[in-house]
């Protein structure tokens, strides 16, 4: 059998990685200027903290580690024979692998909350695993780029988190970005508006979330279903494909609670960006914005490209509950994610990684040891400098080492042969060029060491 | 229950990060300029990779992931009757977390043979997991560093990567290690001077490997009950304190099949750093240096620091028939890795982390949204310096605000009030210092910001 990596999962081979590895590290010097401090939590978490909070199916998709040791004795066969396979699996393992970064952040917090200082803004950059089917481009494991501050009501870090992305965005090249911004107090005053109750606000809000995918018709059936002579126009208007404004929505929703809030919050933020800091990316409210997760109650925000129709590649919002701590009840925080594949494949679509030729890449010629001692103090200062030097492998034929430079896109190539070991000099040979020079090793200036 | 991470893993909160980060920065910048790429492969193994390549204890250690879904259905609960745990197991799980970087380099080459270019020089810094029963310091998840070169048998490599572990350990500052070298074909025929066979040569080298430990006078017991008239004499010459040269062996060993080979290697490579190339740390001929793994052939390396006594830093080896290939048999391997955490142990003892205190910190100081719109653009200016600018996090009295930025060591605070709004100017305040001082923003000079 051919060796593979198991299903859903795969290998980063050089290119792709230090691509992946350019927009981290654009990421991480982003977060550290916004003042965010890294943290890491383990792969494993225990079942306590991992089950139960992403619903049924979350929780199916959850890989379970099994008990080690003698321990697996203490499956419950009792329970198997029962068709009880939740208690027969519990019976075998009691930690699984990460679901996400957000389960992991709330038991951090309360775990350490004498250790670290509120607010609390820390950024998370590891991977999460999911036994979803594997689809094209779809991975069991992969890597989440997260970005909280806990134990902070102020309207401040909406707008910080908002010029985060806009910043990331910009210095990725990504300029055709659209940040959409919605309210879930807004979301919920029209669902009251419609005649939803606190009962069936959610399942609105479900349906309000799908339109992107399914379109404001079949969205509008869905709900007529739920809620008889819910009116199509005013439907149409708020929710087609023509955004609909705050001031719009004021006259029509003033009464209705909830709206209030939300909107004065989408307000501020809309005028901090409309004057003099206006974001290189577009910011629009976008009341079709849902975010199907249950756990936001403020602001809830969504990246996309113009171009690209593959969903966002980012997204978060405000959260109230989610983190509950004995000391401090109900400690809000809000949060937004950078998705690194989708990132990672638009910017390939659109050519934005920087050149990784290796223009700094040198190779010396190898004709055996005793030259190679001569000019390995060399090889050590330009590596100090930042050049990156390959050795060949072996004494060989000069035109098969040359071709191998050739071969892996080399700037340059160091010869010493024995014409050059009498002389302490070397043959420096610039490949794009052709064009060399010899010069005694001592007289190398390192820093301006390519001359030709 | 009082929430937190499952026994035998744990948290790394900002500081320790971030001091780890230092060490793998200078590792990355290190491997890179030695020309190493780096890969990174799935936390998931298949068990047709996984199992059976670490002895029965490391299939033992090994965490198996559960088959998800309907799979479970499939558990054999008549194996699990008869008691063969093994074969229970493997009903409900057929793949695992990684338990070193060496086998999935295997099966990544294998897998990619034709993707990459031979000598293939990578290297890879992952997390691996192993169910080793928790202890201080030991972590059932931790990192390793790996830097190896397949499918070249040159003697240049093992001296690049020995000249790489002077070249990281020199950069970060631990300057007093001692980098040992043995060779197992020199074991070899040391065991074969005793009088072992082929058959024993490997419980020869298992005792030798533990002499560091229980000491000479036990290793010597130990192997005289395998071996009757084992002499005394010859053996503590040989593996007592004191380090015995290859030129007091030669004499002795010479006529023994092997010890040309091991002996011709190790005195090329001391050769090669006796003269202008001398290593910055100690290298060493160490005959005791035996390194229990099974699949090494040729050089093997340790390295200690000759002031803390918690084992090796560092560690590797050539291995021939590790990675077989259906296309290249008996590809060569030599590879070395790095023990991050004992290095951050023994750095942090040292004292040589550099500095974090966050000189480069600024707090802009709230007084609200209206002044905060104000000093926005140059809040964006100055992270695009690589200023870290954090905005305290809701209007509050100013001695709170500095109250604040004392604690967390900021250096620089800026405030703007209704005064500061007025001329459009912001106050600058060194907070180690206490000097301020008042400037017009369209004035302020980003790169000379801090003049106080």
């Amino acid at each position: 059998m051919k060796p593979s990596t198991p299903k859903g999962t795969k290998d980063f081979l050089p290119k792709e990685l230090s691509k992946r590895n350019y927009v981290i590290d654009v990421l991480k010097k982003n977060f550290e200027a916004y003042g965010f401090e890294e943290i890491n939590t383990p792969s494993l978490e225990n079942n306590s903290t991992l089950l139960g909070k992403y619903g049924d199916e979350g929780d199916r998709l959850i890989f379970r580690v099994l008990n080690s040791g003698d321990k697996i004795k203490k499956a419950d066969l009792e329970s198997f024979q029962k068709k009880d396979f939740t208690k027969f699996v519990s019976s075998l393992s009691n930690k699984g692998l990460r679901y996400d970064l957000t389960v992991p952040l709330a038991r951090f917090v309360s775990q350490h909350q004498n250790e670290i200082i509120f607010p609390f803004k820390r950024y998370q950059i590891q991977n999460v695993w999911r036994a979803d089917r594997p689809q094209k481009g779809r991975f069991q494991e992969f890597t989440q780029c997260d970005v909280d501050v806990v134990g902070s009501k102020s309207i401040i870090q909406e707008i910080e988190l908002l010029n985060l992305y806009d910043s990331v965005f910009n210095e990725l090249g990504l300029n055709d970005i659209v940040i959409k911004i919605n309210h879930r107090s807004i979301l919920i005053s029209v669902a009251k508006y419609f005649g939803f109750n606190d009962q069936s606000i959610n399942d609105f809000i479900t349906v309000i979330d799908k339109i992107e995918k399914i379109g404001v018709e079949s969205a509008y059936k869905e709900l007529c279903f739920r809620k008889k002579n819910l009116s199509k126009k005013i439907f149409y208007d708020f929710f087609d494909n023509e955004l609909i404004s705050l001031e719009t929505l004021k006259p029509i929703l003033r009464n209705i609670e909830n709206f209030e809030e939300g909107s004065f919050e989408i307000k501020q933020i809309l005028d901090f960006f409309s004057k003099k800091n206006t974001l290189k990316n577009k910011l629009v409210f976008d009341l079709k914005l849902a975010r199907g997760l249950n756990y936001y109650t403020g602001l809830i925000v969504e990246v996309i490209t113009q171009t690209n129709d593959f969903g966002s590649i980012g997204g978060g919002g405000r959260y109230d509950n989610l983190i509950s701590l004995s000391k401090f009840k109900n400690v809000s925080g809000i949060g937004i994610s950078f998705g690194l594949d989708r990132i990672c494949i638009e910017m390939e679509r659109q050519n934005l990684f920087p050149d990784q030729s290796k223009n700094k890449n040198i190779l010396i010629v190898n004709f055996g040891l005793k030259f190679l001692t001569k000019l390995y103090p060399l090889i050590n200062s330009l590596r100090k400098h930042n050049f990156n030097v390959d050795i060949y492998q072996e004494e060989n034929k000069l035109n098969k080492q040359l071709s191998y430079a050739n071969k892996h896109g080399i700037a340059y190539v160091l010869i010493m042969g024995e014409n050059e070991s009498k002389t302490n000099s070397v043959l420096v040979k610039n490949m794009k060029t052709g064009l060399q020079y010899s010069k005694e090793i001592t007289d190398i200036d390192i820093k301006n060491f390519f001359e030709l």
